[in-house]
């Protein structure tokens, strides 16, 4: 199953070129995440005042340039859950014109910067959002 | 030959958990290469009156977390020159411990969007920082 | 009339006192004058093609801090229309607590900087988002 | 005496109509803030483990854009040390030409929001800057 939101490409996502600055992608994709999170009950404004969840890997491409006004969808889903880690697959399109496509990992660690599990709660909220492999 | 700039990690980098937000590091990524193009006398503000760079392909690993007032070093050197394209491989370190790594591919384009060649000026101010393979 | 939208205060929005950064405030403010334009029928990506509304003055207080996850209501409404130039007065509020409020002027120019007037449809649907005096 | 540093208008800085986008600036104006803090002795980086300094007040006039490019010179004074507090008067500057000017008060607290004195060696190391009125 994917999740998804929509983001419409605002003034301030955009450069001199006229089409979006790459660095704000990735303010979309963490807000993306951070959604995400928060949808199946596990907050980030929770989660941070005990764990973190840096981004530990991350790569992109780019097909096709978005510009202001465009009227992305970004969709995600679960390529592995890991004991203690997360990879991301994630995309954005806008009218079936792909803009960005990557994966991503996250590693859920406690404030001393350990690795710790994701709870079993945690776990059976992640489930239906892993990629089928069938 | 490496091109390297240092970056002090600003209060405006750090998210709620002190360490840099990693978005802001793709910021420091595009602010490296910037000051790269500069430096071999391609200055972004003259090549974005009739072309563009946009980004096409970024891979970053982030080994370990940066904090703020930590002073970076950020460096740089050409993996691949093509016709019309560049691969940069860069990282950031800190007193010797790399805060990240990784590769992204530029396309040098006009502004309808067709790709165009680096001029033999530009590609002799290239070659210095293409990676030694000896 | 109030036009209002809300904003979640998201991880990127926040330092490392685990607050709002105030520049993030004003990234929010741009939103909502974005959005407020979108509404009344001259949105930033159409009126960007020929013209630009530049932020000649601006100022805020924030009377308290929002916090990572705080579900802020912006609300703008219109102090003066002139010729060329709006002053919005906007602030931000969560459950009754103020978090900024200001005011801002912006200019309506031509791509070649000068002043010129909004059309009487922009004029029309500005109107009924004039504070009242009364 | 007046505190200041160079700033290279930056692609990232920006907008589509080629300008910097305004709340890019209040960027600066922080980094610029930032770096005086460090140059008195009292940096960022330290203060933030047991107090802060929330921006409560910021207003800014911009009578001239910016472009890509720009050199521009970032000045800071202070026009008034409180007991807990600094009010300052900053600009930016490219060749003369004022871009953007303004005042901003920031107050010193301890971590639980609480005013507290800045202590006598910061007031000795802000005093060279404080405006004269002579």
């Amino acid at each position: 199953m994917l999740f998804s939101i929509p983001q419409k490409v605002l003034f301030k996502h955009c450069d001199p070129a006229g089409l979006v600055f790459y660095p704000r992608y990735f303010e979309m994709i963490n807000d993306l995440i951070e959604t995400f999170f928060d949808h199946v009950g596990y907050p980030f404004e929770t989660l941070h005042g005990a764990y973190a969840v840096p981004t530990v890997q991350i790569d992109v491409t780019f097909p096709a340039p978005s510009r202001h006004g465009d009227h992305l969808e970004l969709a995600l889903q679960i390529h592995r859950l890991g004991t203690t880690s997360v990879t991301f697959g994630f995309r954005a399109t806008a009218n079936d014109s792909l803009r960005f496509e990557g994966t991503s990992i996250l590693v859920h660690i406690t404030k001393d910067g350990q690795p710790t599990p994701w709870t079993s709660t945690t776990r059976t909220a992640f489930t239906p959002y892993i990629r089928s492999t069938a």
